[in-house]
């Protein structure tokens, strides 16, 4: 089988993804019958690509990675697309066949405003309308619009995948969705954020918060705009997405209480520590009474919690559930492949699907004899 | 949609599976569109009872419990098994439409012969020979014959389950099957056996070996035969289960290097705990070379690690993967209605599948205008 892609964003992660893609070329061939093209790339600014016969996504990912534009001359043919709305709109048009056939997936991985959750929602509502699946990194959607496009790709008969927006490739909504039928979970607490679980590990240790914030930055960990981080509003989206898919909450990112990291803390962090304690941006949800609230904001945890042995890369998340008690699963190592895998992984996902749908049903013999009712 | 299920032992996790099937009967119904019906059960010690109408099985585990037999008489109709094989493949023969239709299931929970991995092999072979899905909790199966059962149950079409085998209903299994598509497991580390993981924490807080066991077999934790635990063979055990599904090893307990816990191990773990150091019966698989080879033993961690921070009843799993590094997977509370779920769990496995083969192909409307190649 093959999958087409329309590259929405075509940052670190897309780009990332363009080449485990190619590394991966073989083996996705060999262990799951899957071919996988890009037929258009958008960006915000590097221009945008599209050929029906598959471009050299890894290729081109070299070239932007090193400042350069997506096509080197406008390729004959080319639309000139006013947004990237428009080219989703007009890539899915130009391959209308293979989408019909749903074999088109839009992944997406653009920059999100926190404020609002766009441009990914209008982006998903795009490709979703089309007839593409949708796989994407971005927790926008799932944080602030999981119901409403839930139902959207259940009429359109076409998936909506994020497992790459919470803990990068640990398959949190897989594991929920797939692992744990007859299950419900009652709560969660975790830590979700990268940048000021490494800045809370540094602090306790002596370190100013903005030295160690520098140091996020240019290790390319922390956010293009770190007070998204710091603030507590990336772990507060993924904190509404958690608990929208796994509880069927309702919440957005506004919606969830929250508290950041500031500089007052390091004295807190290090006393924590020496008392043989840890601070933690900590994400929570829960229910109080019939309603599900949720909260991130700096927590003082015992040595021994699970949460609070995690290194500065490391994620974890608790469940709490009625049936299986407490299950906790952590990301143990964190980054771009990581991510890009995610969004690897919900493409097998894709495939599966279409696959099973296309197996010709079992012929029936005749049934054996039997003493059924 | 109704299984079927022919019970296979009925001890303690039998039991509580029949009672929670009772309890969750209309959530089964109302979320999965599931009926689910015990037509049989076998029994070492307490006989054995069928009526294709259905057995009221949380009434029998109640019967049972309180040391009865599982008939009062024998039923009009039934007839002597000469053994338990002999049951199933009678229970069979008596719901043959039943298992034709895909919809009759073997519930396997009968004492585990460590060296042998029967009489659940046999158990497997019948169910799987006659056309009844297997689900076990025990890791017998897996851990002796994976590979052979796993191509008996392709060839017949029917699903070989085990969840609960390893970490009671946290779903490893489900998880590296369908959460993690594509990845390859590269090793993995864990604590598996409860008994010995209790009475160790027992031993580095000064409480003797003996005392500790005989703790953990008032609790009933520990196996009938406490040597299984003690001596590493549960956890190598589960260690071939894990090596075999997760890494394809083709592994039987006795082909794990195997070092249990002894009385000399309390000053050990004490003193290890003195220095912010846990002792923990771990096991690990790996490769040497191209081989897979697998070890259990006693091991010093640092304090900080995932591992040495569980408590009695926990377990973990840490996954060493080529995309996602390191994943971990923690069951931090333990107990029958986590092992009864698992078998729950796989039987919902059972039904999506055969929903899934049942439901009708979608009719295909003619394309839509496109210009795919």
């Amino acid at each position: 089988m093959t999958l087409e892609l329309i590259l929405v964003g075509f940052g670190n992660v897309a780009r990332r993804f363009a080449s485990l893609l190619d590394e991966r070329r073989a083996r996705l061939a060999g262990e799951h019958d899957l071919d996988i093209r890009t037929v258009g790339i958008v960006t915000r600014r590097h221009g945008h690509a599209f050929a029906a016969r598959g471009l050299d996504a890894a290729a081109l990912a070299n070239r932007v990675a090193r400042g350069g534009p997506l096509v080197a001359s406008r390729p004959s043919g080319d639309r000139s697309a006013s947004s990237s709305v428009d080219f989703i709109r007009d890539a899915i048009d130009r391959r209308a066949r293979t989408a019909y056939e749903r074999c088109l997936v839009m992944v997406e991985t653009t920059t999100l405003n926190i404020l609002s959750g766009e441009p990914a929602i209008a982006h998903v509502r795009a490709a979703l309308g089309g007839g593409a699946h949708v796989v994407t990194a971005n927790k926008g959607p799932a944080a602030f619009a999981y119901h409403a496009l839930a139902r959207m790709s259940h009429r359109a008969d076409r998936r909506f995948l994020f497992e790459g927006a919470v803990m990068d490739g640990v398959p949190v909504f897989n594991l929920a969705r797939e692992a744990l039928p007859g299950i419900e979970v009652l709560g969660f607490r975790g830590v979700v954020n990268t940048t000021t679980n490494y800045m809370l590990n540094a602090m306790e240790q002596g370190q100013a918060f903005d030295e160690a914030l520098v140091e996020m930055q240019a290790m390319g960990v922390a956010e293009a705009d770190a007070s998204l981080d710091i603030d507590g509003w990336d772990a507060a989206a993924k904190t509404a997405a958690l608990a929208n898919v796994l509880m069927d909450a309702s919440l957005t990112p506004q919606r969830v209480e929250r508290r950041g990291i500031t500089r007052d803390l390091m004295h807190r962090a290090i006393d924590a520590r020496r008392a043989g304690r840890r601070l933690k941006l900590v994400a929570r949800a829960g229910y109080e009474g019939s309603k599900i609230t949720a909260r991130v904001a700096p927590e003082e945890l015992p040595g021994d919690d699970l949460l609070a042995s995690l290194d500065g890369q490391q994620n974890a998340l608790i469940l709490h559930t009625d049936l299986l008690g407490e299950i906790a699963i952590v990301q143990r190592s964190g980054g771009l492949t990581q991510t890009a895998y995610a969004l690897l992984s919900d493409l097998i996902t894709i495939a599966r699907d279409v696959g099973t749908a296309r197996a010709t049903p079992q012929p029936r013999p005749r049934a054996p004899r039997g003493r059924s009712r």
